[in-house]
């Protein structure tokens, strides 16, 4: 960003709060930059706007390619935005760097929402690490809230760690899936549907809700071997068609009695109260991590000794020590 | 360890150089220590057995529980013993500590291989991360190697994140699984699948012999979806019955075409360089985590920083920039 593109902190601020779309697409720009500047900025930005944000309740989404997320996403979406809720859709790809330019990609997949003025799509955040990417994600999703929107969408592409760091940053857990396509193909291990605060099978609909019907029974006694929650809570399976519109509410009612639930019990807070914590330690390591990568001494040493490890002269642990000990002069 | 029972660090490397037993399970009791005058004395025997170390093939295994982990590594380990060949099995293990006491576990896992002088048996260091469990197994690596075994088993427990961890320090990674138990709860993903070199359906014997062979079938289709790796190595698909013996010998005989094809396209020595580069920088990561908590400052000012976090007073971010501004003091 040029300084002359740069706003103030405080109009960064008020223009976020007041639900200004074009600032609050700037602000998480400023928040996704790695310029010195921006940084410090960004942190005024936060600090600023965040006693405004929680309000939402934030929902992650997941399934493999082809099990039509951005479908399901429109679908679930317009509920949304029709009963006059304000929806953000964000969305965690560690692999978008590589494959570069989603803004318009995310756009056009989602093409009714991308056009709702109640609706805000925001592509993946790039970075060289999922923790990277994951942060950023976290911090746009606190900015939405600020911004007024009601409804949080983490959508994430299902690359395996991808749904740990989603997990620990929603309320609700989605894993959307297809039946009778084959589990091994789907990514869909066992720690992923354990996450899961429910399953629901897409494209019900025509030829396919016979095998839906049976993927269903066999999800749901598969979800019976896992030890019930803390909270209380027992993932159903539910199935769904975005094509005819078909369990569409049900997911949206399922997901405002969870809500309602996990609020009264108390699980709704604490699991925020624990969320926030972890945050703050994987924030401790990314500092640790930038601040020792981007110091003089280590980055002149580094290839020297990354030579003499491949080359068995060193030992990693060694070479390790030894760049800490540079870092530490 | 108390003072009395250590010894020089010229006699820990001389009894693991000499293929002492007693002294190499001392010695990786040593580097699993956290107690600092151990910490200084581990990096010493390391430096001075890491010179000797190298020599084995390295063979993660992987499969979930009732696949039959340890009556297939006591099958394939007596193979080896019996041409004379030392083994070592070591164990990734990160939910070790809550369970506990695996040791008395993993040697009546594998009576035969426990009895036999040939094989070394040790279980899962206990540690609260993942890392660092790792770092320490493969610590022990290195030393079983340095005393004088020439092949080594890194046997992982299939909970998720630990096959990456253990794929990132062999060189061959086989999958174990059981046809016809249903993908989703044995935990195979496309990501494990595609980490494999080979994988091998356990319990080829009397009813399960039909299944086995379909699941053959299913899993070599599954396995062409993926791209050739850079290496050209083609994982196929194997069958095999620990209990009545078939198909052990034709694993070993694989895994020694893989290894002589891999060292002669040079991709075996580019891979141990590219993996000594990463537990290299695992390393530094490891060294920044641990100065930092155990930092007298930080240590004092974590659980009040933690209390504002959770209460929602401080952002996450803004306690973790302030916690990094006490330790930098």
């Amino acid at each position: 960003m040029t300084k002359r593109n740069r706003l103030s902190a405080q109009e960064y601020i008020d223009g976020v709060l007041s639900g200004d779309r074009v600032i609050l697409s700037r602000t998480i720009t400023l928040i996704e930059s790695e310029l010195s500047e921006d940084i410090a900025l960004a942190d005024q930005v936060l600090e600023g706007t965040l006693p405004h944000a929680g309000n939402a309740i934030r929902i992650g989404i997941t399934g493999v390619p082809g099990v039509g997320k951005s479908t399901f996403i429109e679908a679930l979406g317009k509920l949304i935005t029709h009963s006059s809720k304000k929806l953000a859709v964000l969305t965690i790809d560690p692999t978008s760097q590589r494959s570069g330019g989603s803004i318009l990609g995310d756009k056009t997949r989602m093409e009714t929402l991308a056009r709702d003025p109640l609706a805000y799509i925001r592509p993946s955040a790039t970075g060289s690490t999922l923790g990277g990417v994951a942060n950023k994600t976290r911090e746009a999703m606190l900015l939405c809230e600020a911004a007024g929107y009601e409804v949080i969408f983490v959508e994430t592409v299902g690359v395996g760690q991808s749904e740990v760091t989603v997990k620990g940053m929603v309320d609700f857990f989605l894993l959307l899936v297809l039946a009778g396509a084959g589990d091994e193909l789907q990514g869909i291990k066992k720690g992923i549907m354990e996450m899961a605060n429910a399953i629901a099978i897409t494209k019900t609909d025509g030829e396919n809700v016979k095998a839906a019907y049976e993927a269903k029974a066999q999800y749901q006694s598969a979800l019976h071997l896992f030890p019930p929650s803390e909270s209380g809570w027992i993932p159903p399976v539910m199935t769904c068609s975005a094509y005819d519109g078909t369990g569409i509410e049900d997911i949206w009612s399922l997901i405002m009695k969870f809500k309602n639930q996990m609020t009264e019990n108390g699980s709704f807070t604490r699991r925020r109260e624990e969320q926030n914590i972890h945050w703050m330690h994987d924030s401790v390591l990314d500092i640790l991590k930038s601040r020792f990568y981007k110091n003089e001494t280590v980055n002149t040493s580094l290839s020297d000794l990354e030579k003499q490890v491949s080359e068995g002269m060193l030992s990693p642990v060694s070479a390790a020590r030894k760049l800490y000990g540079l870092y530490r002069e």
